[in-house]
């Protein structure tokens, strides 16, 4: 048997496309990666699915790499509202998912490796907190920009989880009580405004009234095809109008980073998602407004806003370090 | 010398008008009490003055009950965003004592007496959850409606404090990015609807347009008068109007809540502050209100909303306690 070095563990995360798998060590290296497609989501017996994928997903690295599974912990993130019980209570975008007991699905593929399972920007917040953008920080936000938003806090060091597990669930938060309408069923919610679709919903707005024409350009020149990466794409060549645009959505990021600043008073706040390089250019954005957004906001002690540094692959190596934190 | 339990404290709560010192056991008995008026609010020496009353305030409790000064802990609450190195950052109720560093000196007033010092609603909220409406939570967050709100959050049994001190500042989240100014510089901060003065607003706002005629009377005929009081007393006597105008009052308490629940998840809200008539009115028209207001709000376990049932004490009772856990 191969010799390993100590405190080894496997971090998973499920996505609404993808399953990736990490064996990663305690100092957060990465020593081997597993890529599966998620299940067909329309399949009524989906949370079942998924969790023969994770355990195939693990039983692989398992074997490839020589370790033993009592040497392991594992940890899973999910998309969605997942209980402190085990239960995944609601997944939007893994929606016939819901209402599955994660926790014990994957006990009856897996035997003794018990699994830590929670959200995945839960995850994404610890891995970016221990070994990326937040190093050295013990109060912690990061919010992952995507299709909605997701977010994960760490307050005194510890991942702040709630009560039945569902903490950090910002993108619901309303800031708008008469603006959009959400999925959600409320209105005004603030990933209407700060998310990747709230800054096409933006962009399309301002590309309708005649603005943005590069971006326009890019969309194929028409303004209702407008997206989120068309902006980011004419922002990154230093398109003057699509900049403008970005620190208006930046304005309405930090509009809701202050509302949570209010609640958790972080000193370091991570953006990161599937938009990484939107995140790139929103943070100092988001960052230039945050200070006259709160109360005695010149007085307080900068709080710092950047962009991510771990990559996509911050939710699996999150799960390996709650994993980890579990034994 | 007299016989005293283990685990004596000594909670201070500085209010805007009145400066109230509790000698308190570990059960959370009040073995004595006294209450000074708190310091002219315009002296140019605020935060010295303040540390003045309230070192008398301890000397005199610790005189007159017979206790030595090395077997005390002592903690004291402030209104306003008290860092955790000790400096009061802004006070809106005390605007003077500003930027006074509060733990050095009262250390310069007591000698080895050295304080634990933290906002009043932080205080309040380990009072309502060791001792009162919360009890046998973990996961409990405490509002407190008066002027404004404060708030305060008790997570996985320990208080949220955040990077710097300063979290729970509750009061000047955002829930209507184009509402009504807010003296802090933002727009539709949630005091601005859910505090005393809120539903006052709110009500002028009905009386203006001929509704509440009994509110108004007890307001002596004028709909300007109308105060938030007035509601109060016409709906605990049963008037109509009034109690649908708690419960309009109470949505947008459950507006706000919501949003503190994404974030914060607790099991338990603790509805408290001046406005106790009120909180007891305006917790059941929040519980009602909130799981609408929630995603996956009927799948998720209840959350209970609960008037306070300490009253006015509970923000020194909460500085004992502060103290305590400082030992």
């Amino acid at each position: 048997m191969t010799l390993r070095p100590p405190g080894l563990a496997l971090g998973v995360d499920v996505g609404g496309t993808k399953v990736l798998g990490l064996l990663v060590d305690a100092a957060g290296v990465v020593l081997a990666r597993r890529l599966v497609a998620t299940p067909q989501l329309d399949c009524s017996d989906l949370g079942e699915r998924v969790a023969d994928s994770v355990a195939e997903l693990v039983t692989e690295l398992i074997a490839a790499e020589g370790v033993e599974g009592d040497e392991l912990a594992l940890g899973v993130g999910m998309p969605g509202m997942m209980g402190l019980d085990g239960v995944l209570l609601f997944a939007p975008n893994l929606k016939s998912a819901s209402g599955a007991d994660m926790v014990s699905l994957l006990a009856g593929r897996l035997g003794g490796l018990k699994a830590s399972v929670a959200n995945d920007a839960d995850c994404a917040a610890l891995a970016e907190q221990r070994f990326g953008a937040a190093r050295g920080h013990d109060d912690v936000l990061v919010v992952t920009l995507g299709t909605g938003i997701g977010g994960g806090a760490i307050i005194g060091g510890q991942l702040l989880r709630g009560g039945r597990g569902f903490a950090g669930e910002v993108g619901h938060m309303v800031i708008d009580v008469n603006g959009p309408e959400c999925p959600c069923g409320n209105r005004g919610c603030w990933e209407r405004f700060a998310s990747g679709s709230g800054m096409g919903r933006i962009a399309r707005e301002a590309a309708t009234a005649g603005r943005l024409s590069s971006v326009v350009e890019l969309a194929g020149g028409d303004p209702e095809a407008v997206r989120g990466e068309h902006v980011t794409r004419a922002a990154l060549i230093g398109d003057a109008e699509a900049l403008g645009l970005i620190d208006e959505v930046g304005w309405w990021v930090a509009r809701g980073l202050a509302n949570l600043v209010c609640v958790l008073d972080p000193t370091c706040i991570v953006i990161g998602g599937g938009l990484s390089d939107a995140a790139s250019l929103l943070a100092p954005a988001a960052q230039r407004h945050l200070p006259a957004l709160l109360e005695a906001g010149t007085e307080r002690p900068e709080i710092k806003v950047v962009g991510a540094s771990l990559g996509p692959e911050a939710g699996a190596m999150g799960a390996a370090i709650l994993a980890r934190s579990a034994q």
